[in-house]
């Protein structure tokens, strides 16, 4: 599953004009992250965080789930939180819609964009819609079909791209398979999920190469998790394979179930962070964006795993006799 | 001080022979991780600590520091710990060894490799050392010839290399000057330290080709903290520029005075999963460095912040009906 190559010694490819420096932040905290939180966060703090992501540069957030509210009663305010979301005109408002039901939902919100869901793995899908890989593409045709209707653009995410927690590292054969049903569906923007925190930079370097080879028109998302600390090393990775869109959490909210208290989703300010300090644009404020990690703080009663919001931006500078040294 | 290509879009050089694999991991929590401890650790426990460090694998061990054990109390029995240790025959032992009266009590220790320290920038080393750069790097040539008089290997560090808490970026030719002093002492081996986690991909870059082209004679180790989350990101850029010495603190130990409850260095058992998931050979055993960091954890009585210690490796599988699954 490995490339033969060591990662860090083989040139990376460019996957298009070197002189584009935007990379597109997409804030998933209010889906990914508070779906697996004890705490029912209210209706308006929902929307008063989203507000705060929009006012701190994000223009792309995933902000819910059209799952069944008796399955995530965290996400059953899918609606009521869309329809208060004080847009801007680049605002970009996405959600998961794994099925016809939550199309029928989603379709008079103000949605931009709706996700369409499978795993990569026979396991993982099973578990968690109830069927296998083959039925779960064969419906989604239909569900398609009615956020088109809704004049919501179809998207798609595949779980568990990078390994699963049952069966171990996927063929990235299968998970091209997967992308390819997508992309017969006329889907051209598939997120890959690297739901339990097993991606490597070999599996990503590897996994996206054997996409855009097969897949060229499609534009591939990660959405990593650094449940093994390896989150923003790997964006790195994806960097250098020509990924432009990163999803991720404010305050690094998130989780595995799998892996209990290890983090969840790559941090949107430290990711931010790592972005602008390799020269990369973002259009996000730093500082906002550490606000909204705090807000996330402040509203779910613990801290949060984030860094930059505990150390700060690099150069805010100390008075020389606030504290002693450190060593090395 | 940032480059103007964006990390990533560049194609990186190659130091050294593509085809050798080998990174080293320096292991340095029972140094900078301890200093900063309130507890202060007994010398037995650091003995056994050591020991499980050196059957883990690791052959490099930043042991302590030969600092004023009224400045530092916490390694007040360096030369104790170092006679302790169950050595290997491949096992390599340092310590920092800031001035002569230092050499003095290491040179009947087992020590094989003694670091000089002076700070990159002139706030921090008179903060640290109590005198400026010059008249630091003036005291060394007696501190370099009593450890080679005791045949310790003669061995430097540069604090701050990458931006200085008081003064902010540090110019990248004032670290070139310095790592030059050291080259005229006959020093090859220079450390550079994030000591207050300020190192970016694009400074580890430019600070690196500055130094390489400078003095290509010199290894350069990678001394990095993840104050701000980007730890081994920054590990991944240094092996795009032929670095292959890292030093790492089991479970993350370590900190940063100016950044309370940021993290602090690079945790060890982490960067050994990233660098053998990256196709790199580190001879060191991942679960024995899980151990390790366990031990450190029981012997300060608070959880850390190592990722892999919690989540574990990637390939532990999962029963299918232990728990409920994660949506993306």
């Amino acid at each position: 599953m490995t490339n033969s190559a060591p990662v860090g010694a083989a040139a990376p490819r460019m996957a298009r004009d070197p002189a584009d420096r935007r990379v597109t932040v997409i804030e998933v905290g209010t889906r990914d992250g508070l779906q697996i939180e004890s705490t029912l966060v209210p209706t308006a703090r929902k929307i008063e965080i989203v507000n705060a992501i929009i006012d701190s540069g994000v223009r792309e957030i995933e902000v819910t789930s059209f799952v069944s509210p008796k399955a995530v009663p965290q996400l059953a305010d899918a609606a009521e939180v869309l329809e208060g979301i004080r847009k801007r005109p680049d605002t970009y408002l996405m959600a998961l819609v794994p099925n016809v039901k939550a199309a029928d939902r989603a379709a008079d919100t103000p949605l931009d964009g709706g996700l369409l869901l499978v795993s990569a793995s026979e396991t993982h899908n099973r578990k968690n819609l109830n069927r296998d890989i083959v039925a779960s593409l064969a419906g989604m045709a239909a569900t398609a079909d009615r956020l088109r209707a809704a004049r919501i653009d179809v998207m798609a995410a595949i779980a568990v791209a990078f390994g699963c927690p049952f069966e171990g590292d996927v063929p990235y054969a299968q998970v091209v398979a997967i992308a390819r049903a997508y992309a017969d569906l006329g889907v051209d923007h598939i997120t890959l999920g690297d739901t339990t925190g097993m991606a490597t930079p070999s599996n990503v370097r590897g996994l996206l190469r054997a996409l855009k080879a097969a897949l060229p028109q499609v534009e591939f998302v990660l959405h990593l998790h650094n449940t093994r600390g390896v989150g923003l090393a790997n964006v790195l990775v994806g960097l250098e394979e020509g990924v432009r869109r990163f999803d991720a959490c404010a305050g690094g909210l998130g989780g595995c179930p799998f892996a209990p208290g290890a983090t969840g989703n790559i941090c949107t300010e430290d990711l931010v962070y790592l972005l602008q300090e390799s020269g990369w644009e973002t259009g996000v404020d730093l500082e906002r964006s550490i606000g909204v990690a705090m807000m996330m703080e402040e509203t779910l009663g613990r801290r949060l795993v984030g860094q930059v919001m505990r150390a700060g931006p690099r150069l805010k500078l100390h008075a020389v006799d606030a504290v002693r040294t450190a060593q090395g």
